[in-house]
């Protein structure tokens, strides 16, 4: 476990796990685990087939303790931690059968949080000291919002907002319904608790002008060219936090990092990260 | 919709439709709603942003209906059928409230289930012409396996087993636990309800004689070379259905089809197809 | 235990058990235990008025442990084996109010689950030598269909399907509706994945002619007389396995397996079964 | 529906309706609907194959209009009435492919419910003119206690009470624990609220005699002989309703009910009522 | 824990403290729990800050082992017990994050339910010696009224039914709509199980009297003057159960409790109690 | 409804009212309710019997329309409006068995959201002219959250963090734990995204002076003495917003109002509202 990170609570995570265990159990369970012997033990080591960043152990634990609670977990890499091709991540001692039913659910779990880390880790790194921190956006997988802004985390990005309801959002469509930047503005600071945050997405350094006298907590510059970042890096002057999106790529993100934006969030960290590919090795 | 495609039941989409919206609006629903005025209605078109193969319109449909009962939704380009970059995939009349809080739900189901889809239909039309299917696994995203085989289905694939229950499918640890191929598919012949399909994995082509006399429903060769798929299709002689695994890309599965072999399946399907890009435009 | 049953994973019946014990205490518990002090212990008994096969002691372990986590059970007569009358199935050691508190719910479980898995039996019993295997049905009790087929398993049956999804089976109706029993099962074949089973009910020895062709996995011969099963056996000539149905019972179930069909289903087994009588002995 | 009786609130009804559809329609749904065209529409009957009395119709009404909204069902023959083979209960108009799916989980539901009702009817029969009411007890199937109760009721018969916690029942192991009947009631009176009733059994008219001073709302008396009944009868005079238990069949509940006992209960009613013959006839 | 205190069993009371934990968890978990080192314990003591009846530490104790199984709670003043402001109510050692984390979910219920103790403990101390019960009403928080009933019988009051199932209670809405309490009670004896308890709400003398012939277990007489009151006792002389019901205070109720009514109904206790302000003092 | 109030959607709040509802009808459903024929329909009104602000009639609505779909509920006076004795809030027309089984849920949501609503509106009241905002804490019912704070809204006050996760608040506790005010801000500031708010608690002008130069979003100035805030105040200069704490009553709020701070946070609002008396009148 990487030392500043906050794991998930099982309480969030169990009933996650749970289901997924359900789902691949079916009606009748694991028709094939009847093959075995009841009472066989099995040692084995979960081990990743390719570098990356790994999240999502505590699934592990809680997918095999589901089906044998006296199953061991030894850690050897842990969340936030690199994994490297033929080095084990976590050595598993358990219930033959218990252990080929949690297989699946274990490792889809395991390998798709590890994918968003992974694929996280690579873009902190493209704009190492830039200042710039990652960050990741609402498009997640349905019911898996909480583990996979973990993922994030565990990857060295930042979390935006965790739903509707946490943060006000001005988007272009509300821009619109009320008339412009600064009627929006100021309507949602008139509704605003005083903890809640505000954020406004601005099309062009026009709208960055109208934005700034209202000092929302976070300016969303959504798809500026470069030449436009750093424009609006510069009227800013540091008064409120930028933030870039739209389009980002690991091959544009340093650039966009150096134009000294404090924020670039990238939908692609949740939403098209491939698995790691890990494997369970008898 | 396509004509042989057998649509979902509400009943089964609603839950995770439901719960997707709830981990969305957390405690305090839309905070940046109330600044459009309660009645204002939008009209608006989904439209992909890329080629790419529909799926998940299912849940556009209840996901507007749980915020709206009174949205329509005029569906132009069905699921099974291939959109195109600036014809919309359907038009949506709602209560603008409500259809910015279920915005980013629907996209993420539609845009998820359309990325399975479009990368399904790659790997079909890769295969066209040779007789294979292309089939998914069970490396699917925990609570949404019904969804995303369906989408292998929208795709133009085929779906391996549901879950754990419903097939007995014998891997390598299982063959190493009862002794070898023979002790395990006897075991299995005598478990095997009437009707229960038996698969059995081998990794070479010494292990698929010992597993031919048996008649399984379907034999997976496992990582064979393109030689000993050719082998082994020459080997069974259409007694029993092959299916070929492991580490089959777009690059390699044409080859792979062309030997002569049943089925190609395929875990990237569902764990690590990108999104497809689609955009609601008001 | 059995040594060839599979059992049910905790994870699918503790739901199941948790449940029925909140149905059982309400809103307020269960009120005349406070009768008793907090603190004793009671040692008990459950045993069999009659003799049967049991099924369903997971459920006794489970309720038990949902309200003394510290109850200890010790089975003396396992899930499929034969219990008889005045010889203990399994001694009870636990705090007394939730010994009482959970009985109705242990009794309700595993009387009706023995009693499916003693009806079971005497299916199986009936036919024994002939090679015919007792087989079950859909028609099993709302929320206990797993249950209800694993407790068929205990009684040395088989399961039929386990739900809509596991396996295209062509009704009656289905046949009307696409218009012959060779059209249905030529859908049935293009729409059916690689190791989907398929199996078509035939009303006589027509339609068995007309199905045997396509070579599904199972023909089901409905309410055939003893003749025509006869001749279908004859006439099919091991291509396919062949499943009797139809108003089969205890009286008419061996001369029906004599005739040489592969499967007889009962729906019987699960609809019908009497509840197998055990008590709780202080 | 018979005009005395209380109908169950669909909100208690339909969780469990759509749990079992749910369960029937697995992780893929009907995979065998595909082979009807999606928009053929079906009419069909509901109809006994044999002499019953009717229990869960609104059962059927909401798996219809789970699985097709606009499916419309027209009652015949309402629960709490009396069915006869060959006349139709209920006239149904449906998609197709939803009505087939439904059938089973509307079946199973209905034959169930109908079985408990019909059994009920015929102890109900048996002890008409007597005075004695025929009552249930709790066992009954997990899950489907409210649905079995109301089938009960549909019979003409008497709830007892519907858990543990809504009212006292002070049993042999209470009376044990307690020291005696007399203790018992003492503190059972000591701990109950002024609407709490309060019961015990008693298994011999000593007990009895120990019992009545308190004045419980009812006594039950336990595997009576008929002379102790007629004996219990006398001793009480009226003060206290007694309610007959142990072992009561179709063969002994007429001569049971003329000892002058108010109430008999029969477990069987709920836990081995054979299922109730009802088809669908499309 | 009070001797007489039958507790809640925590099958009921976990699934509340689940839900409420996972309500303030969110979708992050407790984000400012990561400024404390991930394996710092710390011991601390629940104390009230005024003096109150104790009620809700079955609630304390799931909370944290819902975060921290290995955390120990040792119960100085248990549920139904009094606390005074200095003393401990009782000591808990746990992890420092977790404690932090369950801290307010605890004392959001333990408060609230010794709220309602400490009401009810000063209603039943105001009519100490007149006979008089106090009683509840199903004017209860949504969800919790398992437990808020609890807290009522912590506080020496006694529950009257716990939902519209469990008696039948014919209220003014009845008795106009049937024509009267004469044809009321008819009716309600028609319809009520030999062990249904009845009672009727009676506005003044003239409905009392048409009332007692029918014998209910209990009449609620509704807004009666304390005159009204004495009469109504004369009046009925013992042969029926009395309740005084409507606008009843802690200025009142001793007045009233002096008629001779049997018990006293207070909505008060549950729908107005303020929390008893209980702190964790580390 | 108040037009800057943003609706909870119904989709969170109709699993609380279902719950509800299934809470009070128990296994049952209304016992009563069969008193009254079965189509007898009922118009009635609700009605305050004091003055108070209303809130919570989304969940009249849809308790009425989960027993009859049928039902109409015209409002009168709609949430976060103001309600007069005497004067109806709504008019309902229902069938009568579904609105007296729906009355008590319906009276006890919106009786106590009311509550909340009419005591928060007091102190806003109280505070009139000052700028001083009314802000709630997490001291809610567990389980009705997302409603309470809605009511608080309805009142006219702020809503604090809805939960652990949406805010980082360092408590006493965590400043303890972490060695000082600075230590822990800046801890705060290293895991915080850049959207998270910061808050801390001080509890005196040295711990204040410390905190100042962090600038974190809200300060909490804990038991703070009048004359302390009016320092902070003066201190503060506008740079941080301060939010007062602790004990606060509507004795003292309108002075503390006076000192300046920009928030005053009062436990009170959630945890002992008293209900609004609300009825429902035939």
């Amino acid at each position: 476990m990487n030392s500043e990170l906050q794991p998930l609570p099982d309480l969030l995570v169990e009933p996650v796990v749970r289901a997924a265990l359900a789902e691949d159990l079916g009606r009748a369970g694991d028709v094939t685990a009847a093959l075995i012997d009841a009472d066989v033990r099995l040692k084995a080591e979960f081990a990743a087939r390719q570098p990356g960043r790994i999240a999502g152990l505590v699934c592990v634990r809680l997918a095999l303790a589901a089906l044998d609670p006296a199953a061991t977990l030894e850690i050897l890499v842990g969340d936030g931690q690199d994994a490297e091709p033929g080095r084990p991540i976590a050595r598993v001692d358990a219930n033959a059968r218990a252990l080929l039913s949690a297989e699946r659910t274990a490792l889809n779990l395991l390998g798709r949080l590890s994918g968003v880390a992974t694929l996280t880790r690579a873009y902190v790194q493209a704009v190492a000291g830039t200042g710039a921190m990652i960050v990741d956006t609402r498009k997640t997988t349905p019911g898996l919002r909480a583990l996979e802004k973990y993922a994030v985390r565990c990857g060295g990005g930042v979390n935006h907002r965790f739903g509707l309801d946490d943060a006000i959002l001005i988007k272009d469509n509300h821009v619109a319904a009320t008339g412009g930047v600064a009627e929006a503005l100021t309507r949602a600071k008139a509704i605003a608790g005083h903890l809640t945050p505000i954020e406004v997405e601005v099309d062009g350094l026009d709208q960055l002008e109208q934005a700034l006298p209202f000092a929302p907590n976070v300016i969303m510059l959504d798809n500026f060219s470069l030449g436009d970042l750093v424009r609006a890096v510069a009227m800013t002057g540091g008064r409120v936090r930028l933030e870039a999106s739209g389009g980002v790529t690991l091959d544009t993100v340093r650039a966009i990092a150096e134009t000294g934006v404090d924020a670039i969030s990238v939908g692609a960290l949740t939403h098209s990260a491939p698995v790691l590919d890990i494997g369970l090795d008898a």
